[in-house]
């Protein structure tokens, strides 16, 4: 739709390579991005459409251009009628965005390794970024961003290759920035700790920071600045969709929790009491249900309880934040900036350094927003 | 107790009048102010007790002197008795600290205007001034803070006086710094924005930030900074104790709901759908909890939820910000500071300006203490 | 669609006519009807296709036959599409029944009296009445039951005749049972009292039991059974959709917390301390949320709390019990039972008799029911 | 206190022996039983205290006389002290019954086997019946319940004995009846049906209902009776004190929550999705929340949800239950009847028969308590 009206100049084109593209992020991120760039929806939720960065040289929305890898078959437009009918995505959007979703499904490429697959981690990794390459060619976009958006993977064994991290070293390979928005592995495999550095290319993650740790970002550092004592912070949480069933997995959901600890560790300079669990709950479909308990001295040691309840659509907090972040480090990449961006954090559980309280980290994102509108 | 181990020089003495001295609040001050003095607790929920304020030149605690205005008779020690029983108070603790409370309850005078008393409002502030000047005289205080935890008044007919600005005019008229920690009028009747100007104190107001209206200065930054549009925000609020039968008065509350509005309407931009009510619940004593019910639309419009439960001692949250605003106050009146100090808009629900996150008031309140060290 | 497939012979169909045709519930009552007559849906929520009532001779969903008033002029076609936007109805379904909606639709005769009608209460009655007997003769129903669904009413002054009392005098007058589905006066109008003991009609009501005190109903007893002390009960709603806008009318909401406070009283002995709130909160739209909190007494006094959140969808929480009722009270009148039916207190808020606990209301349902099923 | 007071003739004495005599519950017991007997408290949360049992013939309050097993040299009194320092016993009371903890601290036995113990099953057995029986001749009560009130053990191996198995076996041996108020195997010892048939004795568990699972037991039979379809029910237990700990080990809690899952297979027919978390929070001392978190569909499969958060004292909560069910064993004995007692399943998470809906448990009680009053 978009295409017709608002067409950039083919320079002016920007990728966003999705491993996971035929997902529920996935999906809402190529309808949202299609709808908002047709005027048929406010740009809630996206902070970069917000009046601080309209200095900041980022891509326009009409100007993104999607595709990715994915194990699985299904098209989009399918993936996203059954969103639709589980209240994710509006019916009337989904049905006026399948030229766009139909676009972005013909530029998906098979995924991997699945099981028989012969080939080796270095043919792997040369598949995944021969197809980046094709993209970035084939439609003409100046630069390309690879965001991770698959299921979460189970903490790899010393040494071994996970999927995420065959993906990232393709996206090395291919000269393209790179997000992680999952708390599987990704860059952070130390077999490519050499090939990050030395390529030149911007990178952030990790963990996407869509409810249960953007409550906490906000309320531990409350808690700090009133120098009341929290003793105990307890957290139970109810997911359907892929990511319930991939983090009932407990070696799954330990790189989780580890972000979700870490928030708390920071801002209260101790880690408290209590364990995070995550629960599949197949009934809740791509919604989530988040419960927090804190139990906290006050003063004489009046002892005080808050709890906080999250109700959210899982796609739908994380598909701007994807956005976000592919129009940031693309930015990054365009100016010439690379390594970490700490000044991402905003975005992650477990950012890339940086600040862990969210009003510190916004102030360190609007800083960010500024220093990329720069002139060169 | 600590008199014996810590007396300070006199002329170190900082007095602390409380209007409302018999109330559970300001029980819970001079007990606990006594038992820390003493080392019998840990100093949780005192911000001016933390590192960042070392350099502050506050008065030590040791070196507060307490007293006040109350039409309650009922004694300190035997207030602090009834704390304890509702679990508010340690009892030990409250054993331990008799003898200040006995001290304080000595400098309480009678408060007023009662129903029969005959004196019109020049005659009483006079009165109650005369008790501030006796105060300091008596106690050889260098100077006093007077501090408003009283029952919370109905708001006022226009050009009336309530009794909170026959004190507040009395602090004024005897020298004092002054702090509204309660919606009541105070400083803000029209009669005192004259006298209180051309007073050269500093003061501050008003209307403490303890409980929902704390989280709601966390909570409507984050939804703020993530771009998602707030809907509805609905508050429901138990209280036992005297200010749950107070704000049972759609009058007095009327003023305590407007400071809550304020912060929401400060960060969101606008004020959203949805109301807050306050209950009594003689059954809670001294406790509270609130209720918060938040409705926003996320990405592509998708509605979600945020519900927070608060429960907490009022007297316990109330406490260590009254110490805290009166060692600050007292700090900046000896600094030579005046007129009202929108850096202390971290401890209040309507504060004279300066901004509404938390965050940023913390950073303010910061900067504060900085200056406040500063040499003359 | 059913009416090809399973069109009943004209001797057996039960016309049920409905006050407030064009709401949200009445909406969703004919087209879910439609729905599972159809086979489209398991018949999920309907307490009168359990097992228990397969013997009760209650006439078959595909025997209903739908008609009402309503001053709303939209068709019921689009009220239903709107329902599915919201997420109350499935987009499918709404598409499937567009003919059994348009059908009922037809049968829709204005309400009333609307400012500027110049008929008195006699006149309005009989219009109201002779509708009700065009819509049996021209339909061949057997008989009809007259369901108020309409919004609710503030309570009347004494002696004033408001519109519900009104249909429910034409209902007594046209030969029809009558359920009174909300909290507004209806049949208790004191004029109705005479006419309805000599109608020999089965009537049934008033207030649907559809969440906070459906609740309530089986946490009392808990409370009491377990000699547990009760010191205090508060509650609030949050509802959008029409019902919100009525009741945030305080004298509205008067009727509908009596109710709420008749099963606390009745369950546990006498009325505890707080309040309950209705708020009007437009964005939850068809949904509503209430939230209740118990604070009660345990041994040798340790005070305890339980809190419930309840949020659910108030079309879909009331159409069945709707179709229930309906159901019920025709198969009543047509075994010529008579008078109030305190058997259906399950249904309801404010009971015409019978027990106030859940389980001994449902046991009184089930006794009902086989009692319905004897033969003649 | 009472003894001087209230003496029964020796013969009317009955014994309570608590296997776990110095735990928290045990410690509540018997504080509270004294006292209630000296009429310092009303009797809240004693069931067998109501109106309902008047007359049924149980032993009063102040003839139970009690002594008991444990492994902790940690004397009552000081216990009560501890727990009154919590909140969980009022102040006053703790002191004015310490007559009576020590008097039933006297009577307590070393527990065991503690490491090191070289004695097999059958001399522990013998030794802890000669215990029991000790205690009954040299009180001189007319006979003796045995309660297991220790911490909940782990599943035991097959064919293993755990300490609960040889508890139960010796209250056989001793003639004792025996009620099993915890998660652990005690007579359900497979090696146990064949005594505990043999010896005529009358006995009850398992698992005492004190929170979630109580509340469970009114909600689930409400989905059931209004059809409405249960998808998943979540829950998430946060206990501190020794149960916390002992539960924090998966093989202790899977006992429990097997107790936690049957009433909801039992009143719902099938077993919805969703786990149950028993964690372990210090911090909360002997106070325990649960959180459960219910997805039903109602009407044409609308998805809603129910919340529910108790927040309870676990001592205060049991202690009664501990009482009632002593006094309702021991009449039981004396009346001659034996083998378990399914009328008791009110108490029971794991119930040994009966109705798991919690208003059925209530009426099987009262029956029962009839009967107990029934002429011999």
């Amino acid at each position: 739709m978009f295409l017709h009206t608002h067409t950039p100049p083919a320079g002016a084109l920007t990728g966003v390579w999705l491993v996971g593209a035929r997902g529920s992020v996935a999906t809402t991120v190529v309808a949202g991005c299609a709808a908002l760039a047709a005027g048929l929806h406010p740009s809630t939720a996206l902070v970069t459409e917000t009046a601080a960065f309209a200095g900041s040289g980022l891509p326009a929305l009409s100007s993104l251009v999607f595709g990715g890898h994915d194990t699985s078959l299904a098209p989009l437009p399918k993936r996203a009628e059954e969103l639709a009918a589980q209240g994710v995505l509006p019916h009337r959007l989904t049905a006026a965005v399948q030229g766009e979703l139909a676009a972005a499904d013909a530029r998906i490429r098979p995924g991997g390794p699945l099981p028989g697959d012969g080939r080796d981690h270095a043919e792997l990794i040369a598949g995944f970024a021969a197809d980046m390459e094709e993209f970035v060619r084939g439609t003409g976009v100046a630069r390309a961003v690879v965001v991770n958006v698959a299921s979460t993977e189970p903490v790899p064994a010393e040494g071994a290759w996970p999927a995420s991290s065959l993906y990232a070293a393709a996206a090395l390979k291919a000269g393209c920035a790179y997000v992680n928005f999952t708390p599987s592995a990704g860059l952070h495999h130390p077999g490519l700790a050499g090939p990050a550095a030395a390529s030149g290319l911007p990178y952030a993650g990790r963990d996407g920071k869509t409810g249960q740790t953007l409550l906490r970002a906000v309320l531990a550092p409350m808690f700090h600045q009133r120098a009341l004592d929290v003793r105990a912070w307890s957290g139970s949480n109810l997911l359907g969709g892929g990511d319930g069933a991939s983090l009932a997995d407990p070696a799954a959901a330990a790189a989780k929790n580890a972000g979700k600890e870490r928030v708390l560790a920071d801002s209260l300079g101790a880690v408290p009491q209590g364990e995070v669990h995550i629960d599949d709950v197949p009934a809740l479909g791509d919604w989530k249900t988040a419960w927090d308990h804190v139990v906290f001295d006050g003063f004489l040691g009046t002892r005080m309880v808050l709890q906080t309840i999250w109700q959210g659509c899982d796609s739908a907090l994380a598909a701007p934040l994807v956005l976000d972040l592919a129009r940031l480090v693309a930015r990054a990449h365009e100016r010439g900036l690379s390594g970490p961006r700490p000044e991402l954090g905003f975005y992650f559980k477990d950012p890339d350094g940086g600040p862990s309280a969210l009003a510190e980290q916004y102030a360190a994102l609007l800083a960010f927003g500024e220093k990329l509108g720069g002139t060169r």
